[in-house]
């Protein structure tokens, strides 16, 4: 298991958390979003799924990941 | 029809969009925020809703209405 701490920007209440974090379990990740820090630290088994497909899963829902 | 601008606090992005005009659609109105102005304009029929009920379903998406 692999773990990355991704920056992620424009995330501003609760249903942003549920957002981020759901994109990335859809991915077979667990993420863990830190509201006032802007950041997403993803569990995930990096021989399933690369950071880049989170970053971009991430993306998808409307943030940007830094 | 009836409608009233309400202000509401503690909405940051088109997720609190879509919870505070989804509120309002459930009692049968149809609300309209403005995210910059923190605001919530709602048509609805007055017979039907109270104002006291738009604002109680929106504080239970968990905003302030002032």
């Amino acid at each position: 298991m692999q773990q990355a701490t991704l920056n992620v920007k424009g995330m501003s209440c609760n249903h942003c958390v549920q957002a981020v974090e759901g994109a990335v379990r859809e991915l077979g990740a667990e993420g863990k979003v830190h509201l006032a820090a802007g950041t997403a630290t993803v569990t995930y088994d990096e021989t399933k799924v690369t950071r880049e497909q989170l970053a971009a899963a991430i993306e998808e829902q409307g943030y940007d990941v830094v």
